[in-house]
């Protein structure tokens, strides 16, 4: 098998685009047919066989085949790896959604069917489920990652049963919520953390939440993160956008478009910052952040579902049924609304008072209105 | 037209993923043909009609297929936002590359082929050439923007003559290069930028050059900028990622790996950076940094060609015409190189002592020899 896979990755490095030199030579579906049926028996044998093993369920769409061709190079690239890595991956035909069994973890990818989102998301479940922080320069790595929950614990060796532990419940949440860890007396006075106490930091809070009563039990630490897991504030990441998406509020999302590489995107940004900070602790608050950046092709179904322009930043409520939304008045980009303003916009929200209902004689979540805005 | 393009948005609408709410569904390819190929009559019609016009010239390669459904949804995706930008997509069959024809500029995408990548390239042309910064706020999301060449100006306002000519030469240079502009005193004084003064910023130089003899007209803003194109450090970007590999020295790259999102890999870029700002007056070192993370599916096929361990940060020499490489000897990610180890092994490289041929006994462009390590 290993001898195939070598010629397979050479057989890649000649269907090349014309004109690249060597050294950037970009693997492309190879034509061969890798997806393997699992049947009872091949089943429990696999589990067996491999650390690692990924499920793919979906039923025959008219772009089934496409999402073949992502999965099955998906699957290349990583048996590729499988040497080093003893990864492999398996396709069954059912339901359209992907499981990675890990040891004795089933883990669901629900987000987007693309070959490098899909790989990405192995990669991540072949890294180490706590990275270790050693010095002051690795801890500023881990104070600008804001975007994503992580938790850092302070223990005092790598052998230290509440390092175990920590360690046990960092892999509950591989790849989704990230682990960190010290040894170090220094990195933790930064910290202020205490011995085996482990701080929680929710996306875009400044602040961190120690978690009460250490030392922890892996128990006590899954259960904590499960409590709190939902922000206030979340990034929609292609990794789990489904799974984001459908942890709606009542019914409907609070949808915040803004780039953040525009200025006015990041901006705006910062004033939502501010007012997730500002209401951390209201439990019926979670506010979905899109960055169009990261999904261009979704920018005009998006612009023609929501009637928004995404070269501005909005904000707005969308009913995650219909599609339906309304959205913020931003007359300017050169008067974005004040956090105060946000805030009560928020509330009216958040009371009913703003709503997607209030406008539906015309019906938003098809396109059939779409002719006169385009004639 | 319009309405058949709005048809094809629903179409896509319904093709989505099983189990997606509603809001998120993601467009894809539907099956239709819309490859139109241009002869010499439609082509001169063509330039005449559309303010941007994209052509995509490719051998028929194995993937091409693969290829021309990656574009048709490049063009589907454009297409339908044309009511609102005219931009168009058309595509002819020949040599490799797109190229995009916008107003009097031929632009050259030498990018990863993939839709997004090339959606995002195309709707960046569609941006303001220049960004305007009109607060301390906005001026932080500059400041921020350390990857990419940026230039900023202090103008007295939009109808300045030479805001003209900075805002034609921004033109030129769109979407590689970011162009910033203030009318505001208080946004100057923070830059220390006088009237009609031009700032050029290399990437991850914390200083900027303040580019000689304001004010500027277009022709000298585009002289200074290309002679000072080539940075000390350059990231690999998708979008122009066959653009910067070919823009080799002396046959030859200076390529470091280092994810940014990990504290070792952050580490190691921060050393990087320190030594490209010690040495950004050395116009032979051009260091180009390629975050794994960014290029997913290309990971396995670097650790096959280089023989290293992309989980680790990585740093060595390319040759660009046969992939042969030497890197350079990192222990241990707790003991990375000192930036004055670094910046003597850069210079054994450059005056040749570290080179890629001493070793050619073995000949590593191709995985010939890979049985052994893979047995």
């Amino acid at each position: 098998m290993q001898t195939t896979w070598i010629l397979l990755l050479v057989s890649l490095g000649v269907s090349t685009l014309a004109g690249a030199e060597k050294g950037l030579e970009f693997p492309r579906y190879d034509g061969k047919d890798r997806v393997l049926d699992i049947n009872e028996k091949n089943y429990r044998k696999a589990l067996k066989k491999y650390d690692m093993l990924c499920l793919f369920y979906h039923t025959p769409l008219p772009t089934a085949k496409e999402l073949q061709k992502q999965l099955q190079m998906a699957e290349l690239v990583l048996e590729v790896r499988e040497d080093k890595t003893r990864v492999n991956v398996w396709c069954l035909h059912e339901e359209g959604s992907v499981y990675v069994f890990k040891e004795d973890r089933v883990i669901e990818f629900d987000g987007l069917l693309a070959a490098d989102t899909l790989v990405e998301f192995l990669l991540d479940l072949l890294e180490d489920p706590v990275e270790i922080i050693d010095n002051a320069l690795e801890l500023r790595a881990f104070d600008r990652m804001e975007e994503d929950i992580k938790l850092i614990g302070f223990f005092k060796s790598r052998d230290s049963e509440h390092y175990l532990a920590f360690q046990e419940a960092a892999e509950q949440f591989q790849p989704f919520i990230n682990f960190f860890a010290t040894f170090e007396k220094s990195v933790a006075k930064e910290l202020t953390l205490k011995m085996n106490e482990v701080d929680f930091y929710e996306p875009f809070m400044e602040e961190p939440v120690t978690i009460p009563d250490k030392p922890h039990s892996e128990e006590e630490l899954v259960a904590f993160i499960s409590e709190h897991r939902r922000p206030t504030l979340r990034k929609l990441r292609a990794e789990d956008m489904f799974e984001t998406w459908e942890d709606d509020l009542n019914g409907i999302h609070i949808v915040a478009f803004a780039e953040e590489e525009d200025p006015d995107g990041f901006e705006f940004l910062e004033i939502l910052k501010e007012v997730a900070r500002d209401n951390t602790h209201n439990p019926d608050l979670s506010i979905v952040w899109i960055d169009p950046d990261n999904f261009p092709l979704l920018i005009p179904y998006w612009e023609k579902t929501f009637k928004v322009d995404l070269f501005r930043p909005q904000i707005g409520v969308v009913n995650v049924t219909d599609a339906d939304s309304v959205w913020l008045e931003i007359p300017d980009d050169d008067e974005l609304p004040s956090p105060e303003e946000l805030e009560n916009w928020i509330e009216d929200v958040l009371s009913g008072t703003v709503n997607t209902e209030d406008d539906d004689d015309d019906d938003d979540e098809d396109d059939d209105d779409d002719d006169d805005d385009d004639e």
